[in-house]
């Protein structure tokens, strides 16, 4: 572009950059533009990439929106994760994502020093991913009419050819495996929000899966996958054992809990297992190929810590049973009410 | 799905409705899946279209967040307007629309009835657009977090080889058509909020324009167009002069407007340019096709209105100068602030 970038003048956002007149512009090309460097000043993106038109190829498409309270939280922040999440949603149907779109709803006096952070956030973590944010919208409401800062992102991304997750392929016998340690996020949130006077400080495991999941699909079969966020790992094991039609059994002892976590659980009364998560997924790959999978999820930055924690039984289908320490089997059901409201 | 579809036991949408668990699973299925109908249960969509494959094919991508008020309104509710603002988007970029993701944020206590109505209203009007809305989510808020529903939906569509619509492609002489009366949508909003006391009903133009870009762009070189929402005509003009670098003028006397809108204005002190509109654009042709464009907009539902207002110049470059019908001219600059917000 010729023109020089405009300059925001105001401190906070007002109605009046959500309008479509001088106002928006300034906001969009000072904040927006100036870290998300679209191709054109079209409302809309114009892409191309050679691994789409390759035959067999497949398109991939997702929406999440975020609205997780607080905005900031140790470890990330509500564009951190808008972008990590739908990157994830992306990357476990085994999809490798290409672009994202960013639509934001602000509440009028919301800082633009937050907005400025939340959006340099996007764009590290798009960075991150390797994947480019490449159109956006922009709504101002009213004060009261929203939380600070509502996100919603989509992704597109390409499945290659030959590439088939999906819940329903997982057999009896296959192995579940987690890239690392539950409920993370969860406890971060709660932790940050402050009212349970909690005094450690947990990091949402927030981040990007694209790399793990690539390298797990190139190297072995994985039958399918669920990064395991709202409703944590008890609600993504169940949609599999349901789409599936087989049980899944799952082993208390092998799942990877941090110690901080394990405590805020215990002296909260929840468990870990509905805890959400915005950088754990859980896959499924044949019982041969286990090791394979755990060696090369293992060699990769967000699976450092994977680990088997169960399997596909051809007992019990549909349903989910957890070996627990003492012995015996308890049947880990999906998740009733909420156990964390504005938890992404 | 051979599972039987869930019901919702709620009339009002609840927090446990977002948390991840059963009950977001029955208004899933319930309200969303069972209009939708998306190809499967993944998080994601994965799609197939013989015309991305095309070579030269260029795939466009775009997103809006909607958050309108009041939620219905004459000719049309937040529903209709997320899925023909999206639709609109891909449209005047040149672009072919396929698919459309839909995200939605609910505040607690809303209606499910009401949601099921902006549902419904939503597959009718993707049916009428000839898109497919094929991937989602809800998150739910707590009470006083949003205003009732905001929807963000994004786009993806194909611009087929060789189409390539870009404001900076406008030329000194091109001719200026709009495709029918002006300021509908943003008068109907106004008129609906009720606060005006207004005895007139106007209807929102709201409606898919695919159809009719792809007639005009079959038929003629179309060199830029865009739909005149926020920030009415005036925004959409000023932003298409500063691209192209050239001057637009336009005669007042051509411009179409309703009777009733025009008496709003004139009692509101509003200017109609400014006016959003959910169903109208401005389109800029060689002079030398005008009649041609005319005519085949005119033979499309969206454009039987159609009708030139004015052309791009040589003078005053980045500025729109509108001949006044008392014979002068006037600078008719971009909106400062804001005109109305949560116009759409």
């Amino acid at each position: 572009m010729n023109q020089p970038i405009r300059r925001m003048k105001s401190d906070t956002v007002t109605l009046a950059h959500g309008g479509g007149g001088k106002a928006m512009r300034d906001l969009i090309e000072d904040v927006f533009v100036s870290a998300f460097e679209p191709d054109g000043m079209e409302d809309q993106a114009r892409l191309t990439d050679a691994a789409l038109a390759e035959p067999g190829a497949r398109l991939a498409f997702t929406t999440d929106g975020f609205v997780v309270s607080p905005l900031e939280f140790p470890g990330g922040d509500i564009g951190k994760i808008a972008v990590c999440g739908t990157v994830n949603d992306l990357a476990v149907g085994g999809a490798r994502p290409l672009w994202l779109s960013a639509a934001f709803i602000i509440e009028e006096g919301t800082d633009v020093a937050l907005l400025r952070r939340v959006v340099a956030s996007m764009r590290a973590a798009a960075a991150e991913a390797g994947v480019r944010i490449v159109t956006g919208d922009t709504k101002v409401v009213e004060r009261g009419s929203a939380d600070g800062i509502f996100i919603t992102t989509s992704g597109v991304g390409v499945i290659p050819p030959g590439r088939d997750l999906a819940a329903e392929k997982v057999r009896p016998g296959d192995v579940a495996i987690v890239n690392g340690v539950l409920g993370d996020h969860g406890a971060a949130i709660l932790a940050a929000r402050g009212d349970m006077a909690l005094s450690v400080e947990i990091p949402s495991d927030c981040r990007p899966l694209n790399a793990l999941m690539e390298a797990a699909c190139d190297a072995v079969t994985v039958r399918a996958a669920r990064d395991a966020t709202r409703g944590g790992l008890a609600s993504a094991l169940n949609e599999i054992a349901e789409a599936a039609g087989c049980g899944i059994e799952i082993d208390e002892i092998a799942l990877p809990l941090r110690t901080e976590v394990k405590g805020v659980c215990e002296i909260l009364g929840l468990d870990p297992l509905y805890l959400a998560n915005e950088g754990t997924l859980v896959l499924f790959v044949p019982e041969a190929q286990a090791d394979a999978a755990l060696a090369v999820m293992r060699a990769t930055e967000a699976g450092a810590g994977a680990v088997a924690v169960g399997r596909a039984t051809q007992t019990h289908p549909g349903r989910v049973v957890m070996q627990t320490v003492f012995g015996g089997g308890r049947i880990v059901d999906m998740l009733v009410g909420e156990q964390l409201p504005r938890i992404c």
